[in-house]
């Protein structure tokens, strides 16, 4: 059971679900990695892992998936040959915890065997200040004595994979006291380098054995002394430099010179530094003063604000969390985590839009293989911007069989949401010099992309977008989804005015891309659509039909729809989901995008389509809360915003994210519900937050 | 098991499976009506039926579906109380046979108790000559004494309904020796009367009772004087005359006075008439012939030449075989059935063409109902055109949930089936009246249709025909289908020659037609659509890519998609179907478009679509084999169409055809693949059947 308190969230849970649950909830990282909140001694069946950022690799015909690193911080106790851990009859007392404002995890976990009461108290963190080193003070004691007892600590390569194993050509050796390895991943043969070493503070009754990749103790404990262990990691890829192992072992020896107490301050440093831009303070509400910290530290630890030789990165759907949806970037980024970033650090926003130009050429390639010009986005971009997505993205509960689902091929919203940020972005920043870097020509292929895609309707003497899927993905290959019209209209727009500000900023750039880009013809069909263009109105009532058919769907309760469930597993959406075929929807759509484009719209009809949308919607996106609690906002409605507030707020401390689609894993933190409870707090429920927050 | 003859069909099976089997094998009917091939004592379970062509009711939320009357020659033998059946444990010998050149079924059981050996012999023909008449002998013979057998006919109200009960206020009378009953369908109350009598050859012995639907004899048998029992029955309905009941006692009492001999006579010279018209000698292929008359009978039973005064009447998809598929109007008709009867009794398509145009009323409903203009005919057509298919067409059989189908709103080629055979006849026929008779005003609302469905791509300057489905159901929605795409073609030309024509015959009418219409916008939009219409033509290999993304579909074979499946009831198609994302099809699709328009395409372009497709073909509708067939044929090959052939024929032979979609009941007999069978005998396979057919 978990608890929240100021800067600090507790969770006494043991095993199994707990262990799942606490590897994101008490998550640690700095952008460069991530590691999951379990305690030292887990085994693979409770998915520790260590996720490097940006690095993927592919085994056999499974999908390809962030790398999970060998953990150079596992430490096990023993007696007698039997490991102490978690699922132990004598496990007395049992508590971790994580300290958000720096990132730091602690357990602390008593055994009881005929009243030694032997006690493990950990602490670690992963170096805002240097994003190599993983640090780890381990301290063990007891009551009474406690003899022979085997403290180990090695570089774990048995890491936990959903879809590996992805490295092989292990090497270990030891240099010194520092235990070193260096392997590569199987599909591009990237090299990983490892290396670790401990420090232990007692020298009586102690024997010591360094193997391999393993430092263990023999030691004998009494009631008043207790052993301190400090183990210091450090990681490298050669993503990084070209002899990761060397940089490894410097990083180590680094580690060693400053010690625990010098590295733990330069750590908080960096993290004061990060809050004294990045907090919010809010009064009145100690609720909400938590829960939306806690958020925040999730977009911090995950938020890459390294540079990387190799390219810009940017930020996966589950964040450094684990390998959940191949550790992709979706476009919860541009969409729900940008916003914050563009008021606290904006360099990280364009950092987040470099990344999508330098994978435009993978949006070309599949613009191409779908038969379309242009700049068509990956729906799961990993680093070169090809899709990961695959047509069979969920596993039938019923039969083993993989679905067809259409998230890869129809969900074309995805290029119009990277516009959208970088139009939000340059509205922010005025830094209209990311356009001369690449951001025009992504805008303009992305225009192109719909140019090539779009109908004309002789019977509706319209333009308009067919067989997509909008953000509510239970409903598959619609016409005229309202999110997606009006954002591939925004990209008419956007794409005209970016032309119009180049070409009186610098005209030479502007008539030099066009001609490049060869886009005259595309200039003059685009500025033909622009009136044309369909996006579905208001009906009589306000609301808006989600897309054409929509208001022909059952019309039924989500408890009615709940009931015809057969399996918990089973998935709502795709060919024969139950909620494919009524108006019950997975998350905000037509509600998103009235909170885009707000000013477009009267409150009336956000009214409406708040209150025809909420009971309609199963929110089984952890996007979909805090776009209600915006709009919401927005209508004046801070009350019945602020349950969804909560929601959206809740869903990583709670760990209420749903685990499953069909048989396939998806659970892991929700950087989007994170950057969309700051939106909601700042940008909506401000004046009722007793109208106090700031920048500090 | 069953051995085909010349003009028999005999088979020994017994209860369970084959009394289902036989039920269509021995059909026996007149397009007024038809009865199953079931024993006279059948009960429930074995589907004994008389379907009266174009009666429908709906009972409760329950599918809309064809009336099953009251069986008025219900019979069976009881000793002590305990009747005999095919279950019975004493049956010894049985055998039912059809004589399809008179359509007169027959069968022959014996049951043995101490010797005694019981033989039931029995004949049933449902007058061609009155169409309202049923007349059965019923013989009872032993070899040994049997005293106080029980022999009791009834008009038996305990009929099969697959989505009943249809029917409610009984009414039974007796009016001298004839026994009446009156009742009436739930929906429409259309009244439904019935009447029957019985005579029996024998005064000795006999004790008679007569009470309510029931007359019963109790009599003794010796070795040498069988009973001989003449049942007659009569059926009419509210749908043919105003006093259905007076009707069919009049009925009664005109068969009584003409009595079997006569009956029978009359019942014979109405079927010498139809094969003096209608049978197609074959020498050379003994096989061949006995095949192909069977399958001439069988439309010869369905064929609707009586005139009725609410309307004409077509053919359903599965005849009068039962109420699977609703007894609904498909496609099957203008395709595969009307060939046949183009050829033989050209008055006859003529009535199905106008039953179409009864129907356009509810075409217009279905085409607004969805956004269209014009005709969008009824996928599952009943008396009022409107669509008797459902959303919901197929059962899941792992879930028992509804599946959601696309038969209905996307397998528009529906419409311009239509237009085809209305050509078609015309252009065999010369009579071109029919187009003043409400042809003309169909074909342009059916082009009026398509004109406001159809799309323009700017990308690919062309219209296109989006999101349908083809004859090939196992996969839905999809663009540019080649079948549909030529047929939307054909009708804008047909109506463009249609229009041309009547100028020149009758100019008024078509002055005044095109007024009435307000087709004038419609006409010059239409004449700019014809030559920019998409029809996706063959590659470089020949082949025609069935619609837009099928070479991208997994290229697997047929073997390897049945591997895939976990129930053998399971639906191949639809959302989740494991044909669904291979290359995988039902039916002849891209085949059948060649067929059709054979003089469109050379030689080559045939044989490679036939190379091509039928190793992916599952021909798991009756409508595919013989369009392999008749296309092999026309590029020569009739080698290797002659197996198809006979597959075709086979379908109601051997009762190969599936019977379940899922979970959903889709036996009965085949007519569309019984006219197959003659397209392909006739246009196909006749240069080599030794070259020798003839019309008699």
């Amino acid at each position: 059971m978990y608890t929240l308190h100021d800067w600090t969230i507790i969770d006494d849970g043991r095993d199994g679900q707990a262990a799942l649950e606490n590897g994101n909830r008490l998550l640690i990282g700095n952008g460069y990695l991530a590691k999951r909140g379990t305690v030292e001694e887990a085994d693979a069946s409770c998915m520790p892992s260590i996720i490097l950022s940006g690095v993927y690799d592919k085994c056999g015909d499974l999908w390809r998936e962030p790398v999970n690193a060998p953990d150079p911080l596992f430490t096990v106790l023993r007696l007698d040959g039997v490991p102490f851990t978690l699922a132990s009859e004598n496990l007395a007392v049992h508590e971790q915890s994580l300290n958000f404002r720096y990132g730091v995890y602690s357990r602390k976990t008593t055994w009881n065997i005929e009243n030694v009461r032997l006690t493990v108290v950990s602490e670690r963190f992963v170096s805002m200040d240097d994003i190599h080193l993983l640090c780890m003070k381990y301290t063990v004691s007891a009551a009474l004595d406690c003899l022979s007892l085997e403290v180990e600590t090695r570089i774990n390569t048995d890491v936990h994979d959903l879809n590996g194993p992805h490295m092989g050509s292990f090497q270990f050796k030891i240099k010194g006291q520092t235990r070193t390895l260096i392997c590569e991943t199987l599909e591009k043969k990237i090299p990983i380098a490892v290396a670790a070493e401990d420090e232990i503070n007692r020298n009586g009754s102690l024997y010591r054995s360094i193997k391999g990749n393993r430092s263990s103790y023999l030691v004998n404990l009494d009631g008043s002394n207790p052993v301190e262990m400090f183990v210091y990691g450090a990681i490298w890829t050669g993503l990084d430099v070209d002899d990761p192992l060397a940089e490894a072992e410097k990083s180590i020896l680094r580690a060693k010179e400053a010690g625990w107490d010098r590295l733990y301050a330069a750590h908080t440093a960096k993290w004061d530094a990060i809050w004294r831009v990045g907090d919010i303070v809010i009064e009145g509400d100690d609720y909400a003063q938590k829960a939306l910290r806690y958020n925040l530290y999730h977009l911090h630890i995950i938020a890459p604000r390294h540079k990387r030789r190799c390219g810009n990165l940017s930020i996966p759907a589950r964040g450094l969390s684990g390998q959940t949806y191949k550790g992709a970037v979706f476009w919860d980024v541009e969409m729900f985590i940008a916003p914050y970033f563009l008021a606290t650090e904006p360099k990280l926003v364009a950092q987040f839009i470099r990344y999508r130009i330098e994978t435009l050429p993978g949006a070309r390639r599949k613009a191409i293989e779908y038969g379309f010009r242009g700049a068509f986005f990956a729906w799961e971009s990993q680093e070169t911007g090809d899709d990961a997505c695959t047509d069979f993205n969920v596993i039938d509960v019923f039969t083993g069989r993989p679905v067809r689902t259409y998230f890869r091929d129809k969900q074309i919203h995805i290029s119009a949401d990277i516009v959208f940020a970088i139009k939000r972005y340059i509205d922010a920043t005025g830094d209209f010099a990311i356009l001369k870097e690449g951001g025009l020509e992504l805008i303009l292929e992305v225009a192109r992309f719909y140019l090539s895609s779009i109908y004309y309707s002789p019977e509706h003497t319209r333009y308009e977008a067919l067989d997509v899927v909008g953000p509510d993905e239970y409903h598959e290959r619609v016409n005229n989804n309202v999110f997606t019209n009006r954002m591939i209209h925004m990209v008419f727009e956007t794409a005209e005015a970016a032309i119009e500000l180049l070409k009186e900023k610098d005209r030479a750039f502007s008539e030099e891309l066009l001609l490049k880009l060869d886009f005259s013809k595309d200039l003059s069909f685009m500025r033909e659509v622009i009136p044309r263009f369909y996006v579905p109105q208001p009906n009589g009532q306000g609301v808006i039909e989600q897309f054409d058919g929509y208001f022909r769907l059952e019309d039924c309760s989500i408890n009615a729809v709940r009931s015809r469930v057969r399996d918990p597993k089973e998935y709502w959406g795709g060919g024969n989901g139950v909620a494919s075929t009524t108006r019950i929807i997975k998350q905000a759509d037509v509600v998103t995008m009235l909170a885009l484009f707000g000013d477009d719209y009267p409150v009336f009809v956000k009214k409406a389509n708040l209150a025809f949308y909420e009971p309609r919607t199963e929110h089984g996106s952890s996007l979909s809360a805090c776009m209600y609690a915006l709009l919401a906002c927005e209508t004046g409605d801070s009350d019945w915003a602020y349950p969804f507030f909560v929601k959206g707020a809740e869903i990583d401390i709670a760990g209420k994210g749903k685990l499953f689609a069909g048989l396939v894993s998806i659970g892991g933190t929700h950087p989007a519900a994170n950057g969309g409870t700051w939106m909601t707090a700042i940008q909506g429920l401000e004046t009722d937050l007793q109208n106090i927050y700031k920048f500090n």
